[in-house]
């Protein structure tokens, strides 16, 4: 691995490696699910985690708002924003935001999904940290991008806890690109 | 209102009142839904209402883990636990965890639903927190506090950011009761 894109500690690394847990076959044959509930469920683990995740944001320089995507990317967004002094600003599933709402679609492995974020959620100009748990397809990660340019703000940087190399989000994701603390 | 059941400084409650757009008729006719996202998106309240939410969550004495239940939270939770030096636990709908859950059910105004949570998530005895947005009626955090029963372990206090006095979750939660930052 290339020091120079591996964003976190060493230390770091080797806590993703012990507490995140695969889980083969789900949520589909074939697929082995990145489990990160027991890295959560662990005190130190998840403080040095969210720290790690925050010095990784830094590098995008300043940042207006942090968007987290529904439903993992709400762990770790909204405590990103408060050390960056930053907004919170959630992505949701289709239907879920009371007020007047961006709408983009992105596609799955069997069929599509709409992504929707609030029309005054941003600022034009804003510069946009996007979080979420895992970097797969990136599918998801390039709609919520469609979502902050509908608003006229910019995407500064992407930021996850785990990459899975082999799917090639990170291609989908350029020029800005994702930080990982860990890639597999 | 009681100040000694007001356990947020009054600075707080009014940056609720200031920044939490109440949303008439939404998700259904006669329902005044509660939406945050205004109060997120300002940095300076989304610090204020977290460092408010940390304060009230030490009035629980020692915590071990910090629920949030699925989607909203997800928000508040995880920042609360890397204050208390916990862990976080998610509280998620049916089907979405991947390992051996618990589950239990709990009634919607329009039939009901299920919440799970790993069976390993928490040890026998653990002092757990349960944390959400709203409390209305209160049917998802007594159904978050079957799911810690489950578990062998205890409900050491709930907390919220607002609570909807007229419709009594509070009672549903003797006698541990909920702490809300600020209430309608």
């Amino acid at each position: 691995m290339n020091p120079a894109i591996d964003s976190a500690p060493a230390s770091v690394s080797a806590l993703i490696d012990r507490l995140v847990r695969p889980i083969e076959d789900w949520p589909l044959p074939g697929v082995t699910f990145r489990d990160i509930t027991p890295l959560l469920a662990n005190p130190d683990a998840l403080r040095l985690v969210v720290n790690a995740l925050v010095d990784a944001a830094r590098a995008s320089g300043p940042i207006d708002a942090v968007l987290g995507i529904e439903a993992r990317g709400f762990i770790f967004a909204p405590a990103i924003a408060v050390e960056l002094n930053a907004g919170f600003v959630p992505v949701r599933k289709s239907g879920k935001l009371p007020s007047s709402s961006f709408t983009t679609s992105y596609d799955l492995e069997y069929g599509s999904a709409e992504l929707e974020m609030h029309t005054d959620a941003l600022k034009h100009g804003d510069r946009v940290l996007v979080v979420d748990d895992v970097l797969a397809t990136g599918g998801t990660m390039q709609a919520a991008a469609d979502l902050v340019r509908q608003a006229g703000a910019q995407v500064a940087g992407n930021l996850v806890l785990i990459e899975i190399q082999a799917l090639a989000g990170q291609e989908r994701l350029q020029p800005v690109g994702c930080s990982a603390l860990r890639t597999y």
